[in-house]
């Protein structure tokens, strides 16, 4: 039979799982191997199989009759010779004839009884949001009690698998610690690429566990093999990327914006939006659309969308839920390119139908349509704030979205209060529509977006993030924020979205994948979003720190440790010249305590040369405010040095932490303005964010 | 041969380790299992000790002349039956025989083989911080690999060494995951009580290894057993709580304070101290002492601390290091309780005989000296500012204390501009006599301190910490900084105070055990001192959150489970009970979603019957900016109904993350003033305040 006809069979046969034979048959097709094993119906049958798969065996009774083999005294394991196999064989015979004398015989199993080597677990299985992922994992305690396992998108190729490997936490047990047999990676990448394209082709395998495989230095065995069937999951349907974007230019860089539901009354949605657009100086046209008012704060307004003589890209929806559908049906006649569907009242609040309906006619007219249920969107480069929040005008290179309004407005304070320069704010809301792979698809080719930074709590399509995300960060950072990182949150998405709660050890593994850095906080992606688009990318692995508090140097090394940063080892010349600018009490090394009552220069000094000799990397700061080197006084030396040595082509990250009293609140603002990285009162986030600017360069092959 | 026999034979012969004999007679003295075994000079002996001892046994022979017993074939391994070891027996003696024909054999040693069940490790270190430590893990690749191991203060109860078992990751395992029959934990426990006694009694011994030790249901036995002795630690000597207490409550609260190096002239050291002390309110007497002046800033100044005609409790010294010891002689001979010993120059820069000249002096006059090389010290409740920093008068309830002063700098500029309200602020520097033992007595019974916050790279006396730690933490908490966390941190600490590198997986578990709270990093350190005094201890472990921001919920839901909160599983009329507050469409349950646009009585509500329902123990709250319920206007609310609620009995800690435009600011920090612990743009730090308390009260057994 071909996989084709066993699938067949078992799903015709209404089963959901494959018996094991038929899981071998499948697993030889595929190239995985699993014990060898024969039919026998004599004795010296029995003992040829046994030579030609070497021992030991296990035999087993093969009848129609006999269900329960090991209560027939059916079953014998670890035979280990010609003698123990011949006689095994008249064993089972006479058990079985003592138990069911009427049992019709068909012969006996023999079995290769596999064994010892690294007993590790492969499997696959349908994730509700990343459809087929294989997964991989030591077996035993490592895997049931630590949870030590790693996912993959299906299908992979042999490096991701050989990837997987390494990704596991015992990792080293693999290679042959404790003096053991290294496993052959080979063999193990293999046979996961191997179920990888399985599940790949047939879509309708609904899970696999080869469980345990062991794996000896030659190679790989699946001692047991478990198919779950089951219908195979509805494939996405994606729009083409150029389609894409072109759908997004018209919706960011509009030439002109209706508002449906403006109004001239204070306190009104309608009203809050025509007065971002138009106090947010956005220059394109604005019809304000509202069916009693004749002008609305200065522009003439329209009964409807189908009434303005001029094309239209957005229209910013700022009327209850319920008069929706048609106002969306003129706009789609209309030609509108993006509905800016602010209104609250759809699947968010169980009206689950209205939204669909409004899916349906966007859909039917190729209006693409972003929430419903959000704040609106702001692109700042279109001096664009169409929102009913406050205008935000500090324009820069990160691009934020979020899925929920009240991070959508932890974003707009947090950028406010930090000046953070931004490009765009987006909320996605329901997400019945645009999602993150449309804005993604967006922001990749928009120069004035340098990251992107995005809250979510679901991905409509996994693999289409994926996708996206993979090309995007090849050329600019993606730091997402994934709430509902744990068992306890994803029940609280669930609630909240009706969102499937995923697993987050396959959102974690998969988006690591997809190069995306993942920020574990709210603050984290915030500072993300501030630090990353200011920092220059590293060229190589060899951070340095310089301080002149030899506490926040030990600190600051605790903080690059838990950072995955590397701390270089300074070479001999490095150290003297290091050394030439500091006190002999100091310490050079890494890092270079220039220690507290230095005068400005020795900053200036020890910074310049980790900026100018080019095996340093990235340099950490530690400052101390001291009477002799006052903060602002810091805060200009090192803004200044980093900017004279940027114009040398010494292109370098630069963060520093700053230690003193309120005045180093005012450097590191300085600092901010000018490019460098700063924090007061924290040794943690300077490093942090420069952390995570390295788990992108690595993740974007820059490294 | 008694222990103390075989331990001075040893020492005598200059050996570092036992042998394995005497390694098997120290632990039968402490009843500690190993293998059943003994001496067989016939075959017929040999069987009958096996059949005592039970099969499989292993045979060794026994002879002087025989070092490699494995080359001699003179080891055979896992004997099953009698006939087995008669054979076995003569085998050997014919191997012997053939090896060396010459060789005198005194017999064959029959051993127990040992084996099945778990295996774990049980050992115990000397740490050059803590001294004798006990180590318990799980054999093979956990313990290995994964370094998943748990350390204990020697000697220990029994309860401390069966919460050992719990507090390796893989604790599951030994309970009998997976099928397995669990470990004995009884005897396991026994086990490491039993070595933890062993070295707190023979302090000579420096290291036990007894890897692997079997476990099974009924017992556990050392299969082998490694003993290494060395040089017993030495003791430190303390002084008396009520001593320290006496010298600490003069230091703190002074009647008079002399100024050895008082000076009228701007931006000198002695200058500083001098206006920090007038200005900042001290209301005990000052006198600077000055060889050249006849008056220091309106107050009468001395050639010496001798010529003071008045008793002087406190002296601190702005001097150069050179300097310091006639003078500090000089306040010997006075009678001074505190010298405060600001100058730097010290063991810091590589000056260590003049520190353990200065060590010397104080110590001769009973002075108790803090420093050197220190900021100097606050305490508010006396106005006392004896510092070269700028003043600090924001009375409160945390008393911070820093080794390094540039985090001490730190400090003062996070209380500044936080307004954190602060008992003390300590630089201990060099802590060549003053540590945080002695500032812990002090601060245990003052009661202007409500909890202590400390910044240390070392210990001088682990243990003493620990004592003085686990008196403290029974009635206030202790924050902990604990630089050079990681190896890279530990090398850096190593190179600045010249401390020895302690494993920080050492310190983590003992300053556990002591019942500290541990902060990341030192922005936590500084939030958990800020926050901790103004929320009240929580009566139970059911956390519940209400939340305006769906999206903040969930994020809040993730920052519960990272901190180690039980999010409450809300009983069915409570549910009700809230449902009945909150639209159709938001989610009860836990997080309670009281939806985005819900006027103040929303939050009221809600917010009201979770303080006075008594099965819940703590709110967190995540609030959304909207123009129904600005953030003022929140923040009034909550501030109002907590008020409330505790003075009709209802003290529950509240904290609450804002999300919203930068009017957030103000109304956190109206909530703050207020006794509510809030925080704009983040989601973590709330919860992990509040995470931080429940830290606290698990561990002075309030919970």
């Amino acid at each position: 039979m071909t996989i084709r006809e066993i699938l067949d069979k078992a799903l015709a046969e209404g089963r959901a799982a494959l018996t094991a034979p038929e899981g071998r048959r499948i697993c030889q097709e595929y190239g995985i191997a699993t014990p060898g094993e024969g039919l026998a119906t004599t004795a010296d049958e029995a003992v040829r199989l046994a030579e030609e798969l070497g021992f030991p065996v296990v035999l087993k009774i093969v009848s129609p009759d006999i269900l329960h083999k090991t209560d027939a005294g059916g079953v014998l394991v670890g035979l280990r010779n010609a003698e123990e196999v011949a006689s095994g064989y008249a064993q089972i015979l006479a058990n079985a004839t003592a138990y069911d004398p009427e049992a019709s015989v068909d012969g006996i199993q023999v079995q290769q009884l596999v064994g010892g080597g690294h007993e590790v677990i492969i499997g696959a299985v349908t994730d509700p949001t990343f459809g087929k992922v294989v997964a991989f994992g030591l077996g035993g305690v490592l895997v049931e009690v630590l949870k030590d396992v790693t996912f993959r998108l299906a299908p992979l190729s042999g490096d991701d698998a050989l990837g997987m490997l390494d990704d596991i936490r015992a990792a080293e047990v693999l290679r042959g610690a404790r003096g053991a047999e290294p496993a052959s990676r080979e063999a193990l990448a293999q046979m996961i690429e191997r179920v990888g394209a399985l599940v790949g082709d047939f879509p309708e395998i609904a899970e696999v566990d080869l469980n345990p495989v062991f794996a000896g230095p030659d190679g790989a065995v699946a001692a047991d093999v478990r198919i779950l069937i089951g219908e195979p999951p509805r494939e996405k349907t994606r729009i083409p990327r150029e389609k894409i974007l072109e759908q997004m230019t018209r919706i960011f860089k509009p030439r002109s914006i209706a508002v449906i539901g403006a109004s001239a009354e204070q306190g009104k949605i309608g009203n809050s939006v025509m007065r971002n657009l138009i106090n947010g100086g956005y220059q394109g046209q604005i019809f304000p659309i509202n069916p009693k008012a004749a002008d609305i704060m200065g522009l003439p307004a329209y009964k409807s969308v189908a009434d303005v003589p001029y094309d239209v890209d957005v229209a910013v929806f700022a009327i209850p839920a319920a008069f929706v559908p048609p106002a969306l049906e003129q706009v789609g006649e209309k030609g509108v390119a993006g509905a800016i569907m602010i209104p609250s009242g759809f699947a968010e609040t169980g009206n689950v139908e209205g939204q669909a309906e409004i899916v349906e006619i966007a859909a039917r007219h190729g209006v693409r349509m972003l929430g419903p249920n959000i704040y609106g969107y702001y692109y700042t480069p279109e001096n664009l704030c169409a929102t009913f929040c406050t205008p935000y005008d500090v324009k820069g290179g990160v691009a934020l979205t979020s899925q929920s309004g009240g991070i959508g407005m932890a974003i707009l304070g947090f950028s406010r209060t930090t000046k953070m320069g931004v490009s765009a704010i987006v909320g996605v809301g329901n997400k019945a529509d645009v999602d993150e792979d449309d804005l993604l698809t967006f922001f990749e080719q928009d120069d004035h977006t340098r990251a992107v930074a995005m809250h979510l709590e679901d991905l409509k399509d996994g693999r289409g993030f994926v996708e996206a995300a993979r090309r995007v960060v090849r050329h600019k950072p993606v730091i997402v924020l994934k709430a509902g990182r744990t068992a306890m949150g994803a029940r609280a998405a669930g609630s909240h979205t009706g969102a499937l709660a995923g697993d987050d050890k396959v959102y974690d593994d998969i988006l690591r994948q997809a190069g995306v850095v993942r920020a574990p906080g709210l603050n984290d992606m915030l500072e993300y979003a501030r630090s990353l688009p200011l920092m220059p990318t590293p060229q190589g692995e060899n951070v340095v720190i310089i301080t002149g508090a030899g506490g926040s140097g030990v600190l600051l090394s605790d903080a690059c440790v838990d950072a995955g940063l590397t701390l270089m080892d300074i070479p001999d010349d490095l150290d003297q010249a290091f050394r030439a600018y500091i006190p002999p009490f100091g310490a050079a090394g890494n890092p270079i305590d220039i220690t507290g009552g230095e005068p400005p220069s020795t900053y200036e000094n020890t910074v310049r040369l980790g900026l100018t000799d080019p095996r340093i990397h990235a340099l950490v700061l530690g400052y101390w405010h001291t009477i002799v080197t006052p903060p602002m006084v810091f805060a200009e030396l090192i803004a200044g040095v980093v900017q004279e040595e940027r114009e040398k082509g010494n292109v370098k990250p630069v963060v520093a932490s700053l230690a003193g009293d309120t005045e180093v609140e005012e450097a590191c603002e300085y600092l901010f303005d000018h490019g460098v990285v700063a924090y007061p009162y924290t040794t943690e986030k300077p490093v942090a964010v420069l952390g995570a600017k390295y788990r992108w360069a690595r993740a974007a092959g820059l490294l």
